[in-house]
């Protein structure tokens, strides 16, 4: 009896430690979206100041400097509230791995700083740094959600990490459609690439759509219907997109395309902070219900008060352990009952199991997301590796091959993934 | 520079935590295949002492309870060998949850024992109780086949877990023939679950095969082509399967069909303790390597030695970080490296990051056994919930379908649990 409650006991401490634990992970994801939305201005005020040879933006530049620096001094402090201890195995081993080469990154950021203020990089060098800079950022993120077992808080994860990867390729298209106009010239392959960029930011947003809470989700959605900037971004992306190879792009929408790319990426920053506020008030509001919940000793306590008088006689003179439902069956029959006093440490244990096989059904469908996204990276670095080709070229004939065999994206990426062993060798 | 080897350290110390209880994990679950072993020892013989009204076998069962309880003292020790913090969130809280439901059962089960030396039992209701608590027994080894990321031993687990579902499935075939022959009839009922039960047990096997290492594999491959007992068994299988309801069955075969059953669970068991020692040794083995494999500090030595210079600028004049191939896309590239010393840390994450990726993808195959597991489970318990089947007749309902539609088991059950909200309430 006493150890069977010993471990009853134990499984509360499984569930309020991960409670604990995500709500710190809520508050490091909210840092890195931060310090994410400071380097992305950065980013695109270095290429400003590049573009123009140190013309224009330069005070603007220094200034965002300075935020994402104090961005990064808060991201620190938020790894610092980690307990480290607190995460293990694979999830912890990749999450700790994420986070020591993003600090490798943010060690290198004043390397990169230094050669933009020099004017010793071009606009797309200086892009590509930044971009695998954030890149790191949000793979850290993505380990957050990924290792997130309770599921209500693992939806919003995946919500929120969508929505910020989203807003990266947001980004990045920002800075391509700059190069396209400032170039004065329609590039084929650069033309392919942001449309790869508008169709993958597509896909992000949706799943985020899929998974969002209410709040951010009404917001969102506002901003997709009554959205001026997203009219003339449309319409230059009409413009920049269907302009045959060598056309001329007229460079004077360089500016007006920057700007309205810019304030899209400021509204989308305010949908991830509602986000991310829903994200830490659910950790904190489930953290309280599980503190105020009663301890199972206390469900127990009556029958306790009772002595351990065995349970009266079924007809066969066996204990109540083989008449109750086993464990493995109950998940149908109903949802998960309030505790009551006085309850046997069976039912309890009846009770939990319903209640975490519940969960870890929720669990396995709020994950898929991570699963296709996992698989279909996967699939494309392959590719990539193996055939030499660039992400929106890999992503390209994935594509196009579900269209051609009638396929989904998905189904293709898990066949070139199982075909691996019969490529030949990368080179490189 | 500092920072980011605090979590290559921690990404370390994630991994030795994790062999080490997996080391611990391993040993309960050879202490639970012992018990097992030793309650499907003890059912039999209940049934014998039961159907005979205590003119057989009574000596032989006190000596196998003592043996069962001897099993349950060295259960007891490996529960206390566990760490109970080194589990966390919904992974921890099942397997506790499990071993809680468990203690409850083992509590009662020497009211189940005096049921039976009273005769207050049928042959038939003993089972059914035996069955329940080797069930809860073989739910801790699924969760924590099911909690182990590393990818080798997770394997390893996989297969034994399957290894010790056969053989139970193969314990109750025993029960079902002895109390098929015994009767002296033939039933249609009884026929369905005895057929489904070498069906279930076959693809448990199955599993096995798949997963396991060269050792037990080959010596299960010789059990089943050098095998005087599996000829007896086939050969009263199809006697048994193929009668006409009603029929007469031989009742003095009732005794040959126990004996050969018995001299099966035998061997079976002695390829579980083969699969058993595996699993510990490779524990040992991969936490000694660990052990012994040099510090991520050790490694950076020289390079620290040689002060915290930059590397040696690119042409374009950015720290390496924004050159080396990104942790995302060099997982295909090739195998991981062994460590060498004067490394510089951005190498060591990228060595991680690859390998911890490629640990992932394969622990992602390695499990999906046990995800075809659970979903298969859970599409059966739900229709047994809402159509009141059984669970043989819930399995043959599925194959069916599946037959019918030209689909595979696992895609028929997903399509049951994708409708799951569709279903009339569970009556009950």
């Amino acid at each position: 009896m006493t150890s069977a409650l010993h471990y009853l006991i134990a499984v509360r401490r499984c569930e309020m430690g991960e409670l604990e634990q995500l709500l710190h992970t809520s508050t490091l994801v909210r840092q890195l979206g931060a310090l994410i939305h400071a380097l992305q201005a950065e980013r695109g005020l270095s290429n400003i100041v590049l573009a123009s040879g140190g013309q224009r933006g330069t005070s603007v530049r220094l200034a965002q400097v300075q935020t994402a620096d104090r961005c990064t001094a808060q991201l620190h402090q938020a790894l610092a509230q980690l307990d480290l201890n607190a995460f293990q195995g694979g999830h912890g081993a990749r999450l700790f791995n994420h986070i020591a080469y993003v600090l490798q990154g943010l060690d290198a950021l004043p390397a990169l700083r230094q050669q933009v203020s020099a004017l010793a990089l071009t606009p797309d060098a200086a892009t590509a740094a930044y971009i695998r800079l954030i890149a790191g950022l949000l793979a850290v993120v993505f380990e957050a959600a990924d290792s997130a077992t309770e599921p209500g808080i693992s939806r919003l994860l995946v919500a929120m990490f969508h929505f910020m990867q989203g807003k990266e390729l947001a980004g990045q298209e920002r800075a391509t459609g700059a190069a396209a106009f400032g170039s004065g010239r329609s590039q084929a392959a650069r033309q392919q690439h942001w449309l790869h960029l508008i169709d993958a930011q597509e896909r992000c947003f949706q799943v985020f759509a899929d998974c969002a809470p209410a709040t951010p989700l009404a917001l969102w959605e506002k901003t997709q219907h009554h959205n001026p900037e997203l009219l003339v971004i449309e319409r230059m992306r009409r413009m920049g997109c269907t302009a045959a190879t060598g056309q001329a792009l007229d460079a004077e929408l360089s500016t007006p395309w920057f700007e309205a790319c810019t304030a899209r990426m400021d509204a989308l920053y305010a949908i991830e902070v509602q986000l991310a506020d829903e994200l830490q008030q659910r950790c904190t509001a489930q953290l309280q219900a599980a503190r105020q919940a009663p301890e199972p000793r206390a469900l127990l306590q009556r029958s306790a008060g009772a002595g351990d008088a065995p349970a009266p006689a079924a007809p066969d003179g066996l204990p109540d352990f083989f008449h109750a439902p086993a464990p493995e069956t109950t998940l149908q029959l109903g949802n998960s009952l309030a505790p009551q006093l006085g309850q046997s440490v069976l039912s309890l244990v009846q009770e939990q199991s319903q209640r975490l096989r519940a969960m870890q059904a929720e669990l396995e469908t709020v994950r898929s997301a991570l699963t296709e996204r996992k698989t279909l990276e996967r699939a494309k670095g392959l590719l990539m590796a193996h055939r030499q080709l660039s992400e929106s070229e890999a992503h390209k004939l994935l594509r196009q091959t579900a269209m051609n065999q009638n396929r989904r994206l998905i189904d293709v990426a898990e066949a070139v993934l199982a075909m691996a062993d019969l490529l030949p060798p990368a080179q490189g």
